[in-house]
């Protein structure tokens, strides 16, 4: 049978105010790959019941505590095949523990965990669980950055000698009091770490994930800027990779004009390569004594892993379509409901305007181009 | 009742080989507004068929004629509520006609119609339909445009004197024999205008939805560079505003170098805005006498219309996130399907990589920045 | 006889106040191939004699009727063997006309005069004269827009389709009362033509230049924004090439956030090249189907023409040193009067922190990274 | 007195083949502060010769000894009140010794000597000296740097915290043997430091001249990358500021890709400010929490130092002008010699175009933007 079947998926954590959650959840959906049915979305039971409902998980598959969650759903014979672990990160050790013992697969963000302790210990789970455990170290995922690792597998860089990467940002860069702001700077729940947890992590991956290198040494430098602040704010790291490459990493969340500042080069003796989270569909290629090259995602000598739309059409593309049909959605019910639609949807009118351009064009074209009216 | 129920969506045109057809479906998916339940995804029964299953659609729902589709999910208390129309332009006259006429919602592509003609018979029978219809202009819904538009209206730029747009592409610079060529530049299924239909219509709306502004008068000059064309490729086109501002139109296929090159300019008597479609995220704003302000989707000043992500998250990063859960999707079907899995998901070991990099920066840290092994 | 041998040159307007006049005195001046020696750099006797003291020139070189002037220096035996015109544009013509009747060679700004019955006769006197006559198209001479003539000329780009070309600035976007817009919106002294004579003949030149491609017809929309100005401030024109090839023109000087934004776009069958003014020393060059590439001024397929300093290097980079060069000019003069010197120039204690710092690099280094201080 | 005079310039190295000197040259001419007229380019006495005659040094002021010149120069009523240095760093100390000796003023190239020993002994013969001494550390310049170091002072930024500069170049990448690249790797010539004193100083003097901040420690990884090379080729380094600031500093002569790529961005408590070398005119500042604002030469919020154009014309563009003025130059000179001129001077013909280009906007503008043809 060849019918398309999404899996059946759970998430712990993302209840309502959280961001990482609903981008979990987008994700999830984006190409139809999961069906999410239940969850713990928070501690507290009602949070966790109003956020349940709030995005059409039923009642019977909504829970409060994880560990009872994974008991029960795999005890369903339609229980969820995956999980999404989208917690504070002092609560990834636990939940993931919890799902991989009863043989459901883990979806988990990063950090994996608070400590290396428990890192390690995961890893143990992990080899013995009946189940596979997923990382979402989500940039090595743009297709550029698969593009880069490529270039990089196939020689065309040569053999590298510098790995250059950085990720910064400015949300911390006073006291802040938000929920996300919270958590991350609170030792018991983000882990030692802060911006290195944070987002030096991800650097680290991602120069690890496209240089298909491994630093052998590292020499780091820590700040909290930030009076009062407990953990790093920022991080100045140089690093000894095995192969003799060098680099530096840096990570900051007080860099005041950043917003995802991620930026890799890496430079090998024939080649390089330059990629920044601000125009992630570019990658720059340059060919010791020949001109830079752009890349451009589903371009030539690009790729396609990753893409759902031809090049060009830049990858915000699709949302701005979700967008329209979102407020398709919105105006919709509105309609059922009897209710006043205010909307900037394009409609009929636009249409019919569209077809008044392309009739003028013609008759104008038709007279040497000469002026005509639009509503002739 | 509370809980969230997506609007039952149906589909004409789309089928294996489409490309928009698979966009509109991650745009319904995307935000979870939409249930693609029923189709007419192709005209040739086959092809209907096998599309449907692909993506899900059940056999009892999935039809080769769309008259027959319209009148038979009206007859349905669980039918369609709304049908995306992604035929080429010349179906979607009879398509619209149809779904409207049962009081179906219609989400349509553009341009509406083939001809000036069906257009204005489409605006009568719209206007009687007990039914919205949608034209998916979808360019109007990148956040950074509706920030330009509420500039606009604010007032910001003064009195509107000059619109500059263009959309260029180089994809059919050269005789082609695509699937997606081979309608567009058939004059009997794209209707008479070629890129100005195709392209054209987009920067049109966009200049009239951001300016607010409508032209009286143009003067076009088309052209088809490609021998043998039938439709044109090139158009330029100058405007004149009833309002008293000008500008140009410039839309081409033929332009080597460019891929979705679409842009906007607007100047008023008090400041000037920018905006290009490879960085869709960025509008430039100058007010006359100031230095520019770079004005990002999220960011201050900015809007957080259609925006899901905060600032600072290209839109591409949704789409990276997808890409690790269809890889992630991918892993365990294999995985049950007991298939060796080869991924480039991260997982177990990059974790615990990340665990060492923490700690390992901190020891570092602890020792005044000395080297340190990363696995100690 | 080897030794380099400056010509002797002169100059018509330019006095204090000007703008371009000290553009063309520096331009004469960079590679040493002129000496300027005369002037009749206004026509009121004092401020004539206070520019040219100020310039350097002697007094018995200085005039304040350009006639006076060419007669008097063409019948020394030291006279000046060029002359520069850069007066507002309706004395080009007699200036031009005074001294190519000498004999002695023009170097005019543009546009070459007021009228075009004006430039036909220039056009017959210069091919009467026994001298040279040069219109400062300035752009012309970019290194990267030679270079964009030369890939055109090489047939890189293949039969030419497209050429589009603007020029948009802004400082005219509000009624003004400066020496520069004063005479340019003087029909007068600037012609008939607004910012197409002042900036449209200058994208016209370079379309032409670049695409080696001259129109056959035009047709012009030329607006007035600004309330009582008398002259055009901004022209839409669209193009038709001799060769079958079209573009649109575009100038403006009421688009508030352009500098002097000048840009090229050509597009041939096989290739496409881009330009902006706003970074002059990059080219780019896309093939059909292959990665745009950015060609650099002196760069790998790049061109050395005009270039004074090894690419990598921005055009800038001279003017900084001259900066420097002229600051210690300053704080000499001052030594030399006994002045206080202040100054923002590098001296022994920079050069000493220099050596601290590669010192300390190579102490650091020598303890395998460990900090050491910079001042041990 | 009122009238210019330009100081007299002598200058040691920068002969035949030299890169830097002619910089030196036509940075003291451009803004005709100096007048050069004595010089020991070389100090074999045939090339010594060659070069002053190829630049119009008269015989009797060419050197090949520049102790000699020293004494001989200092002896002359007319003798040299300046000079210039643009040898290999080693003789930067013996050079600079001896004119300063003589109570000329010294303009020496970086870095300042070989040896930091040398560099203190430098200091106390400046000090004890009559006379000036100028490091052209040329980037501290750059208007947008001198802006950039106004907003530091100012207050703007708040107080700093990250301070992160880097310079890469590639032209070192593979082994070379060019006159250049001899002795840059050549620790008998350039001193003990590679990278670190060639392009090192600069970046670090730059981080210091617009920071205002002094780095009490750092900690340096060297690498030689390239097998064989002397001296450095890589360094990153992370510094201590005296403030609490922190940063690093990277610099390379093996990144292929990267040009003259200097880059220096500054974060404080309220702001941060980003540079490029690439586009040197741009200084982009960002407030926490407001829009970037990219702040241009000459432009609003700007400043004028060092700026010799208006707003909006590239630095760029002087250096245009000078070559059409070369060009015209030797056009010139071969009409003098009655030999063929070949040339892409813009001439009558164009100016003749323009004013046909003018001539038929106005017509056709006349009729209502209706074709004309060019050539009426």
């Amino acid at each position: 049978m060849d019918r398309h079947i999404p899996i059946r998926l759970g998430m712990v954590g993302g209840g309502i105010g959280a961001m990482i959650g609903e981008v979990h959840r987008i994700a999830a959906r984006l190409d139809n790959s999961f069906d999410l049915i239940a969850g713990a979305l928070s501690s507290t039971p009602e949070k966790a019941e109003e956020s349940a409902a709030k995005i059409g998980i039923a009642p019977e598959r909504t829970y409060s505590d994880f560990t009872e969650m994974a008991r029960a759903e795999a005890a369903r014979t339609d229980g969820i095949e995956a999980v999404s672990i989208c917690t504070p990160n002092h609560l990834h050790f636990p939940a993931a523990k919890a799902f991989l013992e009863q043989g459901i697969h883990v979806i988990c963000d990063k950090p994996m965990t608070s400590t290396l302790e428990q890192a390690l210990e995961l890893g143990e789970i992990a080899r013995k669980a009946d189940a596979l455990f997923v990382l979402t170290h989500n940039y090595s995922a743009y297709p550029q950055l698969r593009l880069a690792r490529e270039l990089v597998q196939s020689g065309a860089l040569g053999p590298i000698r510098l790995v250059q990467v950085e990720y910064a940002q400015d949300w911390l860069a006073e006291p802040t009091e938000s929920k996300q702001a919270d958590w991350r700077t609170d030792p018991a729940r983000a882990g030692a770490g802060g911006s290195i947890g944070d987002i030096g992590t991800h650097a680290f991956q991602l120069a690890r994930f496209v240089s298909g290198q491994r630093p052998a040494q590292i020499a780091a430098d820590l700040t909290s800027f930030v009076p009062g602040r407990r953990v790093d704010d920022n991080a100045h790291v140089m690093m000894r990779y095995a192969s003799g490459a060098k680099g530096t990493l840096w990570c900051s969340q007080v860099a005041p004009g950043t917003e995802n500042g991620l930026k890799l080069r890496i430079y090998g003796e024939k080649a390089g390569i330059e990629w920044s989270h601000e125009t992630p569909e570019t990658l720059w290629f340059t060919a010791l004594g020949e001109p830079a090259r752009k890349l451009r995602r589903g371009g030539p000598e690009g790729t396609m892993i990753g893409s759902r739309v031809p090049a060009g059409h830049p990858e915000g593309y699709l949302e701005g379509f979700a967008t329209l049909y979102g407020e398709a959605a919105d105006a919709i019910r509105a309609y059922q409901a009897g209710q006043a639609i205010e909307t900037l949807l394009p409609g009929i009118k636009d249409g019919i305007e569209g077809l008044r351009f392309i009739d003028a064009c013609l008759r104008s074209n038709a007279k040497d181009a000469a002026w005509v009216e639009l509503m002739p």
